[in-house]
């Protein structure tokens, strides 16, 4: 049972009457909710990050799993076009957790949300044998101008920003700039609002899981494939780790054919990486050959 | 290090700036977002629900689980006055879960759900140590009319709803009525817009912790302290249970003295248990003699 079979299940089980003010539900980056009378669409997306699957308190101190519990979610709006609006924090703790370890975890959430005005708004905190964080993203979108995964047509060209497979880098070698990109992910809110009023960029999506499951996705919702070649790798990266290596949280997107996109948005390279193709939906090909979706399924793999 | 302690921290380092659209966070039920445009008020609340530390797999089916999980945060949009818009649900699932388990953990919380119109918007699926559910309600309010915590004044009347430590009493016996209270809260979503709408309640809370700590909590917000007598005991229920078992999802709220309370509202009696007084901020008497906040707190007790 993967993560994708248990979401399928669950689409089909849930059913919005017509009226319902839900504009989009499970199988996006965000969910949309439509207030009666708001300029804006309201985007709201949750990511779990936990001790054990997510991180270890080992290698990642608490001001990190902060940054990163928030940086997810920041993401997930980031990857729709929003501006960050607000957010909630559930926070799960066990008893041998001390009141310096907690500051220095809010330091962390707190120094990434005032630069994004991501501002916390509330949440819940809880015993809990081990340490669990569930972040909730808000953020806005001007009505009905969410950029989705569904919006990508052959001949469209796909686009990364940054730089791919740095975090899985890191993740193996705990050393360097790697290991900063691994433990301090920085959401792309900036490039996604300019994808979605500038570009006019047809999908987008952020690459949490890896390249070749999220691209997947994007073809899947979209009803393409995909044929991809020379990716921009992070310096010291393997071409498997920026393929397959989740947890770069750059930004793929695709763009109509002749779309001039620059080759760089305030520092961060925008790197054409290949085409939209017809038919064989959810397929993916990486220099003429078929890509096997092999990024992080949570319920594919069970972690170390 | 209390639960209390660690929020009151974390308020005084959290700063929103002035055109911040978050109009209430941290310290009441819900965190209040107002979208430009918008005829209402959103409501928004997270709630943990964690295996060891909420419930056990022995005693606790998934049924019963999902149906808890969702009816936690319905409760505290219930409290506000709100009506149930959407959920969204983070889970976290140890490896020996199976599709039995997932299917029957969702037809509980998909009932409830259905039955409130909090329709399941997203959420996410992550591994877990022990199984980890945090529910995300959003609710619905006219601008401004949300009932807070902090609006009780000396001389208003306290009431609470239903009958007190039926879920302790369910907790501890395992058995009957009282198994049934503890397993599957109703949240009382029509009752709280009718304190709203129709009581003009000065001020509103769920007994989520129990009633001494609960309304002691309420007493601290409005700057007041409160006298109260007898209380509705749940059949069978001790004195000790009605007033420091948590997990009734009872609603505790204040009116204006004289305010023409029913005794019932559909079947759930109103009970009139006390009044508030000036000073002393935050205190309780009981009979006359002041009450200890036994109520839980997650952080200064460790789960057993």
């Amino acid at each position: 049972m993967t993560e994708a079979e248990i979401l399928e299940r669950l689409k089909k089980r849930v059913r919005w009457p017509l009226n319902s003010p839900l504009i989009r539900g499970i199988g996006d980056d965000c969910a949309i909710y439509r207030a009666r009378g708001a300029a804006e669409d309201l985007l709201l997306t949750t990511d779990l990050l936990i001790e054990g699957t997510h991180f270890l308190t080992s290698t990642h101190r608490p001001f990190d799993i902060g940054h990163k519990a928030l940086a997810r979610g920041l993401s997930d709006i980031a990857s729709m076009g929003g501006q960050a609006r607000f957010c909630l924090l559930s926070l799960g703790l066990p008893g041998n957790v001390n009141q310096k370890w907690i500051d220095s975890f809010y330091s962390g959430l707190l120094k990434l949300a005032e630069a994004h005005g991501a501002w916390l708004a509330g949440g819940d905190l809880a015993r809990s044998p081990h340490i669990t964080c569930d972040i909730v993203c808000g953020g806005g979108v001007p009505r009905g101008k969410a950029l989705l995964r569904n919006g990508a047509s052959p001949e469209d060209e796909i686009y990364v920003s940054g730089t791919l497979g740095g975090s899985a880098l890191g993740l193996a070698t705990n050393r360097g700039a790697a290991r900063l990109q691994h433990l301090r992910p920085q959401p792309r809110l900036e490039l996604g609002q300019y994808l979605r009023q500038r570009l006019h960029a047809t999908a987008a999506m952020d690459l949490s899981d890896g390249l070749s499951i999220d691209l997947g996705r994007l073809c899947e919702a979209s009803g393409v494939s995909a044929d991809i070649h020379a990716l921009p790798l992070f310096p010291g990266a393997t071409l498997e780790q920026a393929l397959h290596g989740g947890e770069d949280y750059e930004l793929l997107f695709t763009v109509r054919a002749g779309t001039r996109v620059p080759r760089s948005f305030r520092g961060i390279p925008l790197t054409r990486i290949g085409k939209i193709l017809a038919g064989s939906r959810g397929r993916v090909w990486f220099g003429g050959q078929p890509l096997a979706a092999l990024g992080h399924d949570h319920f594919r793999h069970d972690p170390s």
